[in-house]
Order: C-alpha cells, then structure tokens, then sequence
C-alpha cells in the first residue's frame, strides 16, 4: 500500500453526456456518467467538480469529499447542489482537490437494450 | 473554478473512423465520430484539426472557435470545410489551438441494433 | 525488443467494478473486471495490488509474479487471497511493482444480452 | 497542420486479445485489435512491433512502414510474419519507431450479436 498521497490536484474531461433514457433493472442498468476518485493519503481530500457547457457559463462547484484510504464514485445523476446536471446535453469537468488524487471517467448507455460502456482517465494538469 | 487555461496546444488521436451506417433514432444515435474540446481559459481558443489518411495527403484545416469557458463537441461527421471526412475510412487527426485546451475522442457506433462506445484522452504533445 | 523494463512501478486506477451478473458462454462471456501487466524487462517482476473501497479499509496486497518477457491478465474475480474482491461492488486499486511495468484496466460486462467492453491505459505515478 | 513529427519512438500496450469468434457482415463486422499509428513527419517512419505472451516467449518483429503525413491502422488479425498473432490469447505489445509516431489501441468485438468497442492511447515511454 502506498505511503504517500498518489496523482495530482487538478483533473480535466473534455466529454460528458448523461444519456437520457435507459433500458434494463435500475441502479444497475440506470444510464449513468460516472467520475470516479481515489485518494490514497490518509486524511479526506475535498473535491470541487466544475462542469463546463457549450452555451452558458460553467456550474458549480459540486463539493465532494472523498475520505483518506477511499474511493468515491460519483453519478452526475444524482448531483443537485448548485443545480442538476441536464440529461441529453454536452458538458466537460474540471475536477479541483486540495490533495492529490486520481480520477477516472466512465459512462454506462442503456439507452438500446443492451448496454454500451466507455472509460478514460482524466487528464491531470502538470504541476498540479 | 480553474483561474487560468488548463492543457496543451497540441494534441494527437492515431484512430479516427466514421461508421457507414446507423440503426435507432436520429440524432442521438447517429454512429458518429466526436472530438470534444474544453477551453477553461477565458478568452476564446482558435482550434485548427488536420485530418491524416492512410493513401493520400492530410486535409484541412478544419476551423473551430471555442469561446472561453466553454466546451465544444464536434463530431466529424458534420465538418465540410474544406471538404468533408469520408465514412468508412481509416483516419487520424491531430488538434493545433492558440491557447491551452483539452481534448477527447469518442465514437458512437450504431452500425449493429444496439450501440457500442469507445472513448480515449487525446494524446497530449509535450511542450505545446 | 526493448532492451530495457518499460514502464513505471506504481500506476493507479480510480474506476472498478465487477458486475454482478452475466450472458452467453463462459469463460469468454462471463463479465469481468481484468488487469492487464506488462513486463518487458529479463526478469520477474514482483507485484502487489492493493484494492481500495468507499466505506472501509483498504484490502490486499494481492501478490502476482509477471516473469520476464510476458504479460499477465488478471482478473479480479479470480483473487481470493487475502480475500475475494465482492462483485456489484465500487472498488478502486493501485499496482505497486518492484521493476517497471505497463498496467492497463479492461472490463467485459455481459449483464444484457450483448457484451459491453471498456479499457484504459492504468495512471503511472512519476518518479516511481 | 504541425511542423515537425509528434509523439515517441517507443509505446506498449499491456492488453491485447483477438476474439475468437465474430457475427455480422465482414470485413466491418469482423472481430479485430487494432493498432494504429500516426505519423505527422514528412519521411516514412519504420515500425517494429514486438508481441508478448503469458506463457512463452515474444514473437517479432513485426514489421510496419508508415509513409510521411500517413495513418496506418493494422490489424493484428492480418499479422502473419514471422507468425501469426493466435486469436483467442493473451497478449500484449510493445510498438518501437525510428521516429516519433503516436499510437494507439482499439478493438471491435462482434462476438455476441452487436459489437462492442474498446479504445485506449498506448502508454508513451519517456525520453524515446
């Protein structure tokens, strides 16, 4: 197990898209984009997540917190504060932690009958 | 909220292929080919994308403007100028911008009854 | 051939899951969550993975020998030492190695009927 | 449309796998891994890629032309000399450049009805 704090404070995904329809049993088959943290430090990382659309002024910040020795997988779904995330609509992130972690991104489409899955991991921001 | 322009100027995606045909509903599930670009600075990113094909010369460049703070999802299916891409056909591409920005692959492909993705970062050129 | 160990000796992955069921004939179709090791150099590489979850301590390490010269795909539905990694289950790992290695992250999910695949490139830790 | 050649001399892929079976109408629809490579320079870049296994020893080089300002995505399904690449294994792969290229990994599975993609930037070895 690592000792010390793994990845960057500063992550960037060009794409997001919440598909909007599903198809299959929910939570599982939910169509969902997901971005997933991992903080290896000990103490909690507060996360800040900026989402960025093609036609209006970026939201947020989502405030996450992702406790030491933790993952944290995040559905864009389900975030409410500052507002939703809009189904069927371009955005892109920007994820902001005060300690290095790692982030991943995922979506799972169930928009047809059978589900379709892609996964990158985020950019980190050299430096960061 | 980043205070400054996160990424690189250059960038490079090696596979690039526009499926020939579709199955379900139109727009959004359309088989397409997307490189989305995220510009977190303020001022508008100047983007020119060359088009590199396996027996012939490169094509472009392909102007896109994206304002500050802002993302853009292209797919290429809908560039025409200078000339469009050809579905069914190998392709790769490389992004030159005027100003950091990050950048995404993805492709929808409808080609059988249900979808399938795939989605990478860009290669980020070191330096640029 | 290289003449030398690629890679890197820690590399991190934010995004795991074991989906919890499957479709069509085993072992190829039933879903899995595989990490997929490299090791270029001329002699073995000794592995440990630890597995990181959303509400509890961290689990591991699971030990791997990758010998010179050749890849290993694990799956993570077949560790069962320390413990099992518990599928339907958030999970998040981090590859420690003590030469350099190149560590990539693939799923097969064939919950529905037709098999989704997803694959990324593992987040190499600099300067290990 | 850049300068001078982008990318590295050196990039491996730790997962590779050929499916062993495909449905739909070939040659779109036929199961593949592909590599493909990107050169943006003006003079042709000479490729070797060099294929690891889990359970005896690398097979290579395969050998590969990319013409200047070219793309080329190979099929390791069309591979045959010195050896042909067995569907239905794991392996990995290891893509050695006399110039900077970039490279990246992509498969269609069309084992079960509809296909399934997957799609990664190789890894790129520092300081070749």
């Amino acid at each position: 197990m690592p000792n010390e704090p793994i990845g960057h404070r500063v992550w960037a995904v060009a794409e997001g898209y919440i598909p909007t329809w599903s198809t299959g049993p929910e939570p599982e088959m939910l169509s969902h984009d997901t971005v997933c943290l991992l903080n290896t430090g000990t103490e909690p990382a507060q996360v800040h997540i900026t989402v960025y659309y093609s036609d209006r002024d970026p939201a947020g910040p989502y405030r996450v917190t992702v406790d030491g020795r933790r993952t944290k997988h995040v559905r864009f779904n389900d975030l409410t504060d500052p507002e939703p995330v809009p189904p069927g609509t371009d955005y892109a992130f920007v994820v902001e932690s005060d300690r290095p972690i790692v982030v991943q991104y995922t979506r799972l489409d169930s928009r047809q009958a059978e589900n379709a899955l892609l996964s990158t991991m985020a950019f980190p921001v050299t430096g960061s």
